[in-house]
């Protein structure tokens, strides 16, 4: 029984790291690991082979081979989303197909790189959609600091109302507050039908942005317990309890939220915890120096320190 | 008297708004208000006509009328340094040598966009220090987001040493910590003489970056008061109530490092404080609109509130 | 008797140089004879103060001066359009008065750099337009390369609909015949009412452009004789001769394309005829070395042989 | 017998389309006379995955494929260049050894987008050299209008002098000609031994490059017998003959020059010519539509007269 994200997705959707051995193989015991480690941390789905899953790292035969494994671990208690963007429809269309006959409950598409007009994104949707079909769930991600491509509100209002398998809208245009206000208010005006809204950055707005109508994140962060924490206190109506726990976290997603870096804070945070073997990217991917080391020690040791304040605990290995 | 800037600057330099009034006029009686509450925040210099300054919407004739305002006004009590950026020599230096003439205490001088080559940079420099004489000294900006220029430490290394008026570096590449200490790391193995580090970016790596070696920061804030104070409990030896302090503004910081945004949350804030008549920015620059008011009612509801818990006060009008 | 550019704006609109003399000043004698040598080519109309006229390198009072010293040279024998595309509206728009109440004949304005949506682009001149008033007739330029704005037809199409002081689409996307081709097509398809096209990219590629229904040309070459008898040929309906004597310089038009340093070769051309006292740009612009005359004298001593062929002389000194 | 790259490289290295048939697959019967063809018409050897190859749209799978099919086919008369470059060394890396395996003569590497500085460059070649060894010849590209990446000259010459392996310089920056000449001077002044440059750029500025000390070009262009005839004329001395065919052909030589389209003009000429069954790309790639067509034949039959003129015959079937 497979399970597909629908516009009703809400919560946490973890972006998912990828672990790598030493020799830079996949590491697939270690995503096993990782796996559990995630859902034993309450999220609502798992996004695979994002830009912090370095999917233009992988071929494609691994990127497959990865998505089976983590499928398979799953087993359905979540939906899973796999990130097909690729320069080209080819590799995102095999791979795509690839994935829901695995078991894979929708992919993440973003614009590539090189698209420079608005009608070239309404363009490049169609002829997409049109080449998998309108069976799979498709989350649209508008991340201009990466895809170098920009849309307007009325391109994606656009997009979505052609396309019903776009189901989610992941946000992380920056400043993009007023896009989201925008986007819930349009819906509510009835000019297109309703998606989920997803919002990532590493969450660095993340209440900010369920203040004005996100309905949770598809984000990567060091310490998932809290972004489950978060939201779940949030849809529970306990907005200051969780704008005060996000806030004492905010130093350590700030420090994640530096571009390119943040990946290997992330896996050295999996590594501390016994979930993956080592923080190994691929190279020319980022690694912490013993100077960093020492740096997320202290961030660590103050975080811990303010959540006893609050009465919480630190759930990740300080060291 | 003028002061003039040198190697040893550290502290807070702050980088200023530019007023305006409602009809897009330069607000000169706002000015003397403006340099009257920067200096009551205590700060170390002010640094005026950067981007926060709306310096590309200016024409020359008001760059120098305003920078005459403002040196006139602080009165030799701390040097101000003038942003003179510009697409061309011809620019950059007349204004340098009017602001020097009006009696600034230094420049800021970031490469211009459309230098391609590290080599390139090098020339830069080295053709406009001949042009402007080696008497004025010089804040040597790097600032990858906006200018497009990225320098190898390198390359600053080079350019600092062949040019002696260049007595601060401004941090705010990103990520930058490791930068910054390998350009601290030079120093010590005496690759060069030593500059002062001033960091930016709204801030947001501020204790990282004094641990890590800056000298305190040139950038602006809403609460400029807040980098008075941890800069000033930083260099007490009291790192962890300067940590404290920070991450306690730490929400608003990182509300106000949303490219382009921020300025209209600064100018709002200096408007509430009764600083500056209007928030009005030069078209087409940024606005709040009564959402984003009523969200920053909230944070400053929020940090109001976290302040209070730590025996502290908001020293900024929350509404 | 001032003439305005309007929407049967045809021929070439030559971008002019910006002449300075060896110490960097404002040469406004050579100005009066670069007038009379542009009108001897007979062009059809001026264009001031564009990219090739080096416009972000003069101040809004040197702007204004050369216009003025322009604009009474020409005595209204043609239309002087006057670029105006600045950072903000204050600027553009202050000098869009003062060019206008010189007996300018309308402006030029390309979206800024910064603008990311195509909505932003639609909000930007309905904000200028608005600023300005309905009476300036406007040349909307699309010169992506530079500006780092992408605009689809259909905004192009909105912009020129919602505007009717919007005379002329200045085309220099690049690839962008189809653009053209499609643009044409809107309009006969009465979409939207008929502007003039005039195309640039130094005229690279005038002749496929003027067969997609182009009326000529607004761009900077070495040689505009040779632009205004290609469009004079075309325009009586002999375009094989057209054609003919365009290829015969397409390889000086290639070599001045090169991004930057196309300005040089132009300058030195200029004063090579006597126009200007010297080739100077302001720093950082570009300039000819020992190899570089070298090597145009050669592109010019095969261009003279070849017209030579053809039965016709080279207008241009050619050392 | 496996033909290698090396310092000595002179001539035609024509950069090799991929085919496909009209389902996206490879089309490996197309590539096989597609490989006859190029052979004929005389290069000196094939370049192929490059970016006209549409590399980044195929998967790792059939980039080894395709590779074999190619090597195969040449058995050993020319070298085989194959282009590896890719967002991380695992991608590049793995498809460096099975190009080398199955008898390649070398790989063609660019810096892959995202490297900011130059120091990052020189660590990338290093890192990857070590990666795979210093037996495989490198042919190191230069093309910042695709890579973002730019170069100083001093880069260049200490990345070339720190691998020994690299024996290529594929220059393509624009505007080039002075780099390349500091290039050729530095070596001239012994500043680091000598490697063969050859330019690419669909070959717009061929004659002035081998007239700055370029050894020939590594470029795709529609009709590759006239870069051979080209090439072979000014190597025998006859300098005018190269120039005078070589501007025959500029006006399609440029045509193809537009950046993205230019790929679907090679694929018609390949198309009519015979070689590949279809002209398609991979989505999202360029399409000649109805226009683009008749214009070619405009540019084609304008061709075939100038050539005749000429005493010479166009080598490709005009429609």
């Amino acid at each position: 029984m497979v399970a597909l994200i629908d516009a009703n997705a809400r919560g946490v959707w973890i972006i998912s790291a990828t672990p790598f051995a030493d020799n830079g193989d996949l590491d697939l015991e270690s995503t096993d690991r990782m796996v559990d480690y995630y859902l034993g941390c309450g999220v609502d789905g798992l996004t695979i082979l994002g830009i912090m899953g370095e999917n233009t790292r992988l071929s494609q035969e691994e990127s497959i081979r990865f998505t089976a494994r983590v499928v398979k671990r799953v087993a359905g208690r979540v939906p899973v989303v796999v990130g097909v963007s690729a320069p080209g429809h080819r590799l995102a269309g095999d791979l795509t197909r690839a994935a829901m006959d695995l078991g894979a409950g929708g992919i993440m598409l973003s614009p590539p790189l090189g698209l420079r007009t608005e009608d070239q994104v309404i363009g490049y949707y169609d002829s997409f959609v049109g080449e998998i079909g309108q069976a799979v769930p498709i989350v649209l991600q508008d991340y201009p600091p990466a895809s170098q491509v920009w849309m307007s509100v009325a391109t994606i209002n656009r997009v979505i109302a052609d396309h019903s398998s776009i189901v989610v809208f992941k946000h992380e245009d920056c400043p993009g507050l007023r896009k989201l206000t925008r986007l819930r208010a349009d819906e509510a005006a009835g000019l297109r039908r309703r998606v989920s809204v997803l919002t990532a950055n590493g969450g660095l707005y993340l209440m900010q942005e369920m203040r004005r109508g996100a309905d949770g994140c598809m984000t990567g962060f060091g310490v998932p317990e809290m972004l489950v924490e978060v939201c779940r206190l949030f849809h529970a109506g306990d907005v200051e309890a969780a704008e005060d726990l996000f806030d004492a976290y905010l130093p350590l997603v700030r420090h994640e939220q530096q571009p390119g870096f943040g990946l290997a804070v992330r896996k050295e945070l999996l590594r501390r915890n016994g979930v993956i073997a080592t923080a190994r990217t691929r190279a020319p991917g980022p690694a912490l120096d013993a100077t960093d080391r020492a740096e997320l020690d202290t961030l660590l040791a103050r975080l811990a320190r303010r959540l006893a304040e609050m009465g919480r605990t630190l759930p990740t290995a300080a060291q």
